[in-house]
């Protein structure tokens, strides 16, 4: 797939631009109709975009079906949210000639589309995060164009995806506009530093978020940019769990390594317990996971040599040890390594132990009997985009204050904190918090899965003393739309003096 | 005053950190008890802190005493909302074992402080914008520790006002790090760069605010930031309006360009109308506003080199001719300016006479008949925090598509969007919104007055199948605190397959 040439990019930009207001001006139910219908477009081509996919990223026919699956019910997701309206945060402020400042004025606030975003797709989510994905679904929920600079893992099926988008976009009769693909790093920087663009979101490594975070905040007019970036996963399983159920635990643990060949953001990285032994012999035990193919060269080799130079650590001993086998061509085809290590070999060597190795690759960590886990984990690790506890049932049904010390450093340190499940598989739903601290995320006060996500693409504009024919439909009195508006009343607020709480 | 020296600022920043997880702690009570005892302690203290004020500022008594008077309501209107907890955005999504996608764990999600947060104070509000202002007061009801970067016009001000501050914290038991004051620019910036602190704000001007939102991106950790900046707030007068209401709106316009000595963020800079005949002749017919004293010489000596600039441009007509008298230490006194020029006029110098200039001065545009105000408003205007139309009874009545194109073009440039009143007095409300596109803030997804400024201040943290007794309060199915959660009920979201809009 050759690159975007510049005239080629400067049009896409002039269409996205042009298809703007249009966007803007659709009505919820205009916008939920078209990710319906880009929904049904996907899942009608799901076989023929699966084959392409499959070739392009090694990943199993399962999970690519799965995947669209889930990505058709992302699209329905955001429709949903759409029709609902409680994106547009409608709140009203009735007029108060006796409030306590003197007259309030009429106000009316609500949200509307930031312009065209620019979105770098992810490799590792070919559906879920590239051209009909999480990110394009929020931003067209949001009623802004897309570009979607598509990821070079999968340029083949990025544009047949795109084919299907532009396809159901003419027949509803949107402008061309509202879903473009580019390729090319190049084509990437371009867009993002374009005053056209105005806002931009990714998934992918720390080091090229970062980069495009940069050049988001430097551009002689700044945009809002939401990048999801690497993250650890730190999981603490406490003895009384490991005693209850190690068996169950290990099959957990490893199954949520080894999925997607670990090639997942919330692949758990390393497992803090201080009886790391129940769970070694039963992982020990498990059948042998088949050999799953990486989704690129690179991936591949740098996989390779971080698995490598942690092998090789002292006091590093491999549980499963795991495989990787490369091809003439660079294509890498791994089984899961899981490896364990003491608490203080982990704090020798964190950049190995207590980083990211994207793959299926992690560290079971033994913990000192008298170690808080609470202040280890906040010794050892830096934002995540979850952070995952394991206790028995004894402890659920009456935590200790340890426990709440662990859950508050989690809170601190991971967008979401797990309790007694594993932190792969993102559940598509309004309270999912997909984003973490610095660096998790480049933004942690939003999140890139769930229906929240539209929030990221909009802006508050408050209306004062308006007519209402000139109101969009969400503030007027007559709320035809029939969304949520949060009302404060002539009369309600502070007339009491200081509220006593 | 000195500036602040790098050891002291490091107990400062030492001291905000350790209040951070009191602070997160608190519950809202204890937050919103705080709130009140600093808006009742402001209020006690607010004839000896109005006196250093007026000295320090120049800002009438009138003003300064409506301005304690506002910020203590807009620190009880921040208690409030704290009660209310809408600020904290619960949801919670039931455990769906039916979801189109296979079993939805329980998740539950709300806001969390960010942490210490840094305030760089304001000169032109030196109490609703500084020590004890609105960012503090949501930084505050956010649940994170302030500190104050005073602002160099107002430093007694800003120590007596802290001084107030601390000994209503000491007396309700809360940290001596959860209000601080620093002074000086190296203070500020070292600050502002410190690992403790996660996340800043800003209310001045464009150069300034958009040298530290730089600082704030380049950090290794980067922070939001939140710049509040310049502004030049245009004004649209219909000729309907003029002909029904000359004499009001011209002294509706002086009004709101002289308050303050125009040294607000949201005085009108540019009133652009096709006749503007009737309202120079009534701003020509009005009493003279009395001289006002400017807030410094820096600001002194930047507005008299733009006014003498613009006085002598070809084209440029004084209505008003205005004054200023310089003092032998710099200070200024003026009396408001307004000019006449045409649109060809203000085309041809729109760095002067389309940009904003900090005091009263205002230029009066005169649209050729036959131009269309939204098309000259999309190609003359930036972003700003306020655009105002002035309309005639009959055409609030029934807005015409013209008005409706106005309204648009608005929404887009501004924040606020205003009808018949005039942009100076900023609402304290929960549908304000103080905040437009680039030049006028670093990140127009928020709002730096009203209750939703406080959302700046948290982040998302979901809880999946916690228990109970680990849970933030506002996410348990106990609720203790009565706030709204917004529910995800099992069986409700996309069972019947796609949404039919």
């Amino acid at each position: 797939m050759s690159a975007t040439s510049p005239p080629a990019l400067d049009a896409v930009l002039a269409a996205a631009a042009a298809a703007a207001p249009t966007l803007a001006a659709a009505t919820p139910r205009a916008r939920a109709q078209l990710l319906i219908a880009l929904a049904d477009g996907l899942s009608d081509a799901g076989a023929e975009l699966t084959a392409i996919a499959a070739d392009e990223t090694g990943l199993g026919e399962a999970r690519l079906t799965g995947e669209v699956a889930r990505t058709a019910v992302q699209l329905r997701l955001f429709a949903e949210t759409v029709l609902t309206g409680g994106a547009l945060g409608a709140r009203i402020d009735e007029a108060d000639p006796a409030f306590a400042l003197g007259h309030r004025p009429d106000l009316r606030r609500s949200h509307r589309p930031v312009g065209p975003v620019l979105n770098f797709a992810a490799s590792n989510f070919p559906f879920a995060f590239s051209v009909l994905g999480g990110d394009t679904a929020s931003i067209l929920a949001a009623g802004c164009p897309v570009i979607v600079k598509a990821h070079s893992g999968h340029p083949l099926l990025s544009d047949a995806t795109g084919a299907v988008a532009q396809r159901v976009i003419a027949e509803l009769g949107f402008p061309a506009g509202t879903l473009q693909v580019v390729h090319g790093h190049d084509a990437g920087v371009v867009a993002l530093t374009d005053a056209r663009v105005r806002a931009g979101s990714f998934t992918g490594s720390t080091a090229g978020g970062r980069a495009l975070a940069d050049l988001a905040a430097a551009r002689p007019a700044p945009i809002p940019f939401f990048g999801e970036l690497g993250s650890v996963n730190p999981v603490v399983v406490t003895a009384a769990a490991v005693a209850e159920r190690a068996p169950e635990l290990a099959s957990g643990y490893l199954a949520s390594v080894a999925g997607s060949a670990g090639q997942l953001c919330t692949k758990p990285g390393v497992l803090l317990t201080a009886t790391p032994g129940p769970i070694a012999a039963a992982l020990s035990r498990l059948p042998r996971v088949p050999e799953h193919r990486l989704l690129g060269a690179r991936i591949t080799e740098s996989y390779r040599e971080r698995r490598a130079a942690l092998l090789t650590l002292p006091g590093v001993t491999p549980i499963i040890e795991g495989s990787i086998r490369i091809e003439n061509d660079g294509t890498g085809w791994v089984t899961p390594t899981i490896v364990s290590a003491s608490l203080a070999t982990v704090l020798a060597h964190r950049q190995l132990l207590a980083d990211e190795t994207f793959g299926p690759l992690s560290v079971l960590a033994e913990l000192p009997p008298a170690a808080d886990p609470a202040a280890v984990l906040d010794e050892l690790f830096e934002g995540s985009l979850t952070g995952t506890v394991h206790i028995s049932a004894t402890e659920r049904a009456a935590p200790g204050p340890e426990l709440a010390r662990l859950a508050e450093v989690l809170a601190q340190r991971a967008g979401r904190v797990i309790f007694d499940e594993w932190p792969t598989g993102v559940a598509v739903s309004p309270a999912q918090q997909h984003g973490g601290p610095w660096p998790a995320t480049t933004n942690d006060t939003s999140t890139s899965v769930g229906s929240a996500a539209i929030s990221r693409f909009l802006r508050p504009v408050a209306f004062q003393n308006a007519p209402q024919a000139l109101l969009p439909a969400e503030l007027t009195d007559a709320n035809p739309l029939g969304v949520r508006q949060e009302r404060s009343r002539a009369g309600e607020s502070l007339h009491w003096g200081a509220p006593r709480p």
